[in-house]
């Protein structure tokens, strides 16, 4: 079985594994003060080019959504974000036990406009009795997005000045930020992201690390104390050095943004073979996800070999289904993959009119 | 600098990190469903002789208290605890932010007693109008304590037969449960402890591990949907069978205990040197955290070569400090540091009435 | 100024006054457990045909639902409601603030389908990995609905028959129960809803009270501790008296409905009005609220004399708005109302097209 | 059966009913936005010489607590409290059911000092690593206390000093404030303590409301958004001007002083009639509650015909015990229990040497 359901289907970057070793036996002090993520910290402030940044290790996705975001609201206020956000669907309502509403707004491809926030802001502010309602209190988007789909650097400048003109701290979910960064669409940098948004977080389980999220602070008033939420969500963890090293890796040369760069390859070696056969996608994905649109019967039979995840029916016969790669993803792999879809292509598939309205 | 201030100062022991080596590239799916972690709950059932036993695996202590303590009590509910305990002072509140009280007993030595159980049940049932007060849900300790104390079978046994005659489900928090396991002083097997609790868990982070805990549930009513609790409060690792690996790791042949074991021979080794030397101890600990009371102008010096921790101020010229040994403690770092402390007290311990008095 | 933008504009009916007057210097116990209380319990349990209903004096309905809601879910589980639902819209985050998701399903009139709650919950069910999003865990809708609309016995009984067989609770939430039960047509009783669902509340705060919600608990598993809930959430009123007494005589031969049908009466004269006048309705309302299409040159002449809620806008010339009735309602008002509104409409009102293909 | 259990066993003051009689058929807006909780507003902001206090009406005790301490506390903070205050023993968790834990000082009269939370806080900032720690994050005192006894101006100030020093806002719960104030040991007004504390409230429901509590708000950063929170916690009455109009009639011409003067002399009465028959009490109570210590005989007689409230053995043979007076005892009830008392004491009462050394 060849695994395409995921990006962490594998372990870690070998320099990763090789590094954990060399300093197996190191003595550090515990909970992220040790040496190296203090320069892991400082790899990371150099590459956002801000050197007043704060940097936390987090250990995975869903405790670093509920951690910046419990720190940041008030208890009356919730989070605006896309009703494909990964928060409002895929935390197990985590955002609410910390006492937090989402805030969803509609999304096709799982990104949000300005105008929705600001439709989300005026419709709360113009309220007879707003202190009935739930009250905006931060805006989150994911980078890459849920659906494979990215923000462009307008794109994110917008969300960032219209939450600058409502009050709303902007949170940028960057669980496979490398597979935005390093998607040949992408046209901003990290630096960018620090400059754009109030808090972010750089994804290390879905890229080369064994599990890690890097939080980035840049806004002043979000920085004090973020350790005491740390610790009491369940995220300090007791040997920290093993986050610090592992970004550490990732980032004193550039491996990150290296790594990233194979996952995208992979991806575009999918995306570009189906395309040719005229194969159809859910969502339009310059990044480590595709969406294509297949026929039922050949996904049946690709289950054999392979593991992808059903998204959802496009028609009577015809289903859209996922395909992550990541840094680990082999290209023998994907070139099976895209082999065998293209035999079972062949002499099959008729893409429906209403797929084609759809698609 | 010689590291004595905690059991998580090194990495991991390298069996675990051979393992992840080995199986880097394997592909499995994702959040402990995969084969390794099936295979570590397999065999940490045997080790516990139950058969029926859910084992789940989380990433740290605070995060498996909280999810385990939430998952059990009703909103109204407490637990009762150890004043030292870890949940009460070592956890930024945690367990209040999941919106539940802790009801301490005040304890000399980390241990509570049956009585002080049954005591807070029955004040609480007596009361006139017990819907004004929080409802004990459950029992907490730790085995061992905090302070290094061990409950034996016996004490397990009565605090068992307390809780189920006041119908409060008995949670064991085992983060340092190989050092009880392994102490010479204990008469308790992991088979016991599955026997006499409702849950428990078998810490990994401070006993060989990079991190991870394997939570036992053998309570049947308390096992439906625990999977649900771990993912919203941020345990359920994406790339779970880094944790399986390592508890499989720790499990198949019984390195677990060999380790724990190692690891009480050099705490045995600094309590032997210092007892000869007629230092007192706080606590009477045969597991791997050891209490000396020694010269406040000893400790400064050892404080140029060493760490510790600062336990308590004892009298105007001695304090309390705490010695932890691991799994990874080096002979030599032991026989150095009783060597320099018997150098510093040579010519200076002189124990005052107060103290003597006092321990 | 004449009121009608709300059921809560006066004070309480005047046999309540009077009744506190009388009783007021009685001594009693606190917290509900005095004379008045029981009695008003045993009242309710008659009304509703069943002696082994558990019935609960809280304040207010916020307060009514977040209790209720947080005594029956698990942490891991939210509450299905429509869309409209007050639980969803109107009590910033109560529910949530408590831990849970609301799950909304879309709502044209504030009702919901057998069809939606079945899907939602099928939909959970077979996800591949459910414990990644919130598991149902009750179903809350209301009786009548913030739309004015109402719930036939048939479709309550498929209610009912949908969440047993999903084994959710049912919980109704009767802000304005007596609303329904005095409409012309209504088909259920107080003991077919008592029979129908596991936990509901009869309002007394629109209809009567000065404030008050009684809730009855059918469902022998939702009974316990209730008490604690109560007193954790703040509604455990010291004077519980005063709401066993209010209770008491909207209870004791009949006057809450009396005075729920004159509100019906007051409503239907409003509705019957307009009607006649060609002037169309955003929902179908045989309750206390009606929402009548009027121009908005019309809307904003009436404001000033009347007050009422404006509702949404229909098209370019035209909104909806909302006129509620209460027991309270004197019918010169009423009168004086609909002989404005149709002075306004002679000669101006020309309902749009679109308007016509919308109501 | 004559009443002395608490201050809460009548309605409410005739000339609050009166009132409400009066104003019933008035139409009002809703939640506290009418005229009569505007001008309540204004006479309580007069009252505490304070122009620029916000002011708000909740229903009750807990309620009003745990809405003050949410709006304060970040997620990481909690509340310093004597262990005997009523947050932290009696509203069954509702303060940790917001997240917060309650960092109790033990105090043995229900009065705590400012160099207990100097101390609390100091010990937090001097932890090596406190953010392992709940960080203190404001006062919370009763005045009077749950014992009766009352904090002095110079007390009051102190407190101010060091919470201010610390940085911790200072909550004052006036549940039973006008028995301070009536008191003939009371050296402080209600314009005092709106200047040494951040936050207040001014019980209602122990002194002649039916119920209500009015929040002064002092400390400009505490006011934004505190409607959001009193509609959250579920405090926000519909009919709000049921709290306008009793807390108008209470501050408009001293009624509130005026009936709090009343409850103090028939406590002291009971008190002065005890004292002379050589009564030793539990506390030096200057206000509405009183706690003579009985013979366990006399007090199983004396049930016979009152309710008072057990508060603590003191030996084999004596209790402690609370009577408490209000706005509404009546001077023959107070008289038939000193009788009663008195006859059941003569002959019999030998205070035993155990009870003379404790009080």
């Amino acid at each position: 079985m060849i695994r395409f359901e995921c990006d962490y289907n594998e372990g870690a970057h070998e320099r990763i594994l090789q590094r954990l070793m060399e300093t197996n036996m190191e003595q550090t002090s515990g909970y992220g003060t040790d040496g190296h993520c203090e320069r892991a910290r400082m790899l990371i402030r150099q590459a956002c080019d801000n050197e007043q940044a704060d940097v936390h290790f987090l250990v995975g996705g869903t405790q670093t959504n509920t951690t910046v975001i419990a720190s940041i609201l008030r208890p009356y206020q919730g989070v605006i974000a896309a009703s494909s956000g990964h928060i409002a669907v895929h935390e197990t309502g985590a955002i609410e036990a910390t006492g937090h509403k989402v805030l969803t707004v509609p999304s096709e491809d799982g990104k949000i406009t300005p105008e929705q926030v600001r439709a989300v802001y005026d419709a709360h502010m113009n309220e007879s009795s707003p202190e009935h309602c739930v009250q905006p209190g931060m805006v989150y988007i994911s980078q890459p997005t849920e659906n494979g789909t990215m923000y462009s650097k307008a794109e994110l400048q917008a969300l960032h000045t219209v939450s600058r003109a409502c009050g709303l701290p902007f949170f940028v979910d960057g669980a496979r930020l490398g597979y935005a960064l390093a998607s040949r669409a992408c046209d901003m940098t990290l630096a960018d992201l620090a400059r754009l948004c109030d808090v972010f977080y750089i994804g290390g389980t879905k890229i080369g690390a064994l599990m890690g999220e890097a939080v980035v602070i840049l806004n002043d008033a979000l920085k004090p104390d973020f350790r005491y939420m740390i610790k009491q969500k369940g995220g300090l963890l007791a040997k920290g050095r093993l986050l610090g090293i592992q970004f550490e890796t990732l980032f004193e040369d550039g491996l990150y943004l290296d790594i990233s760069r194979h996952a995208i390859d992979m991806a575009l070696r999918i995306h570009d073979s189906l395309e040719q056969q005229g194969v159809r996608f859910l969502y339009d994905s310059p990044t480590n996800q595709q969406f294509p649109i297949l026929p039922d019967r050949l996904l049946e039979k690709l289950r054999n070999g392979y593991t992808f995840t059903f998204w959802e029916k496009v028609d009577d016969t015809h289903s859209a289904v996922r395909f992550c790669t990541s840094w680990a993803t082999q290209q023998e792999n994907v070139d099976a993959l895209t082999r065998d879809i293209t035999q079972l292509l062949h002499g099959e598939i008729h893409v429906p009119e209403r797929v084609e309205a759809l698609v």
